[in-house]
């Protein structure tokens, strides 16, 4: 999936850094409905930060990964970029057809990606500098207290009753980045009984950080 | 709309802040689709914020506004909210037909939802302390370059052609807050036309910070 080389036209390319939690969000995506794509490496950190080149900036102004070229346009934002597959694509569903569950597949979604990954995200903890770690315990904390006692009402074998959803997208990736900034997850039992089952799932272990491409050597599974 | 003696078990029930952008964003949708509703006034300020109380807490656990009580549940997370009344009310479509026309509305949806309004929320100002103007600046203009950006490819009339949308929704109050900061919104003149032109609208006068039931008299348009 790395073969920059024969690139498909027809295939979506994404614009992605392995470690990049909102990164992980779409490759899962693309690996529940089954789509094939091709990856193109943004390295955060390298060279200053890939992401910063005029060059991609063209294909997202907000200098963040992922973006994704796919059917002649070029989407960043993972929630949309998922919606657009999910509007467009056939496959397992990834939001409930009951508008209510919609509502609340919603609602974890947005609560991970407006209220914990923003406030831990590289350009933000860049410019907290030196307490960045303590800073981003303390929202990942902050959320993840709300997120438990939301998963309490809403999970079954999943975020939202039995079947998987976009909140769960959302779920695994913060969870890897919780543990990257030692939060102990342990204090969350809902949290962290739902990170299992879905680690478990070949969508989720096949996209995980530490296989992709651009995976360093030493971090690699 | 302030009648909470004679409040109604079917109109849908807000709990929000008159200033909260994100309040804002669910009063304009209402608006737009001619849905009557009750408010209930979440003071951020006052007694310390009445946002942490016990009682508001099982409202929403992130202690945060909005929170929407509709059709016997409570929902938090604006576009979750606003896209759950888009699912299930008629009216004006919040939401273009088109699949890549709808990413666009929500890729600049999630940008001002995640890429901005968060690292200008309330309680990470309050965590920020004395340097909280410039903190809010930096984020709103490093997103306003962006959107601006992405905005010149997307606007018609309105942000995504000439329907108003979601994402314009999520504009004028994204601009209000910048104004809120003293950011020189003239640097980016299409945010600026396609607010002017919002501003002029009813769903969007009617439901402004400066004429809500809870808005301070010193504050009142």
């Amino acid at each position: 999936k790395n073969a920059s080389n024969s690139r498909s036209f027809f295939q979506p390319l994404l614009h992605g850094y392995f470690r990049s939690s909102c990164s992980w969000r779409v490759r899962i995506a693309f690996a529940l409905k089954g789509i094939d794509y091709d990856q193109v490496p943004v390295n955060l950190i390298k060279d200053g930060g890939q992401q910063l080149t005029d060059q991609y900036k063209e294909l997202n102004p907000m200098q963040q990964v992922p973006a994704v070229t796919i059917d002649g346009v070029t989407l960043s934002q993972s929630l949309a970029i998922i919606q657009y597959i999910e509007e467009t694509r056939p496959g397992p569903a990834l939001l409930p057809a009951d508008p209510q569950k919609r509502a609340k597949v919603r609602m974890i979604c947005d609560l991970i990606a407006s209220g914990i990954q923003p406030l831990q995200n590289l350009y933000v903890l860049q410019k907290i500098g030196e307490d960045k770690v303590s800073w981003a315990q303390h929202f990942i904390i902050r959320g993840f207290v709300a997120l438990e006692s939301l998963l309490k009402e809403t999970a079954g074998k999943y975020c939202v009753g039995d079947e998987i959803s976009m909140a769960d997208i959302c779920l695994a990736p913060q969870v890897y980045n919780a543990e990257r900034f030692k939060v102990d997850v342990d204090q969350f039992p809902t949290i962290k009984r739902l990170n299992q089952t879905l680690l478990a799932l070949e969508a989720f272990s096949t996209s995980h950080p530490s296989c992709q491409p651009d995976t360093p050597a030493d971090l690699r599974a």
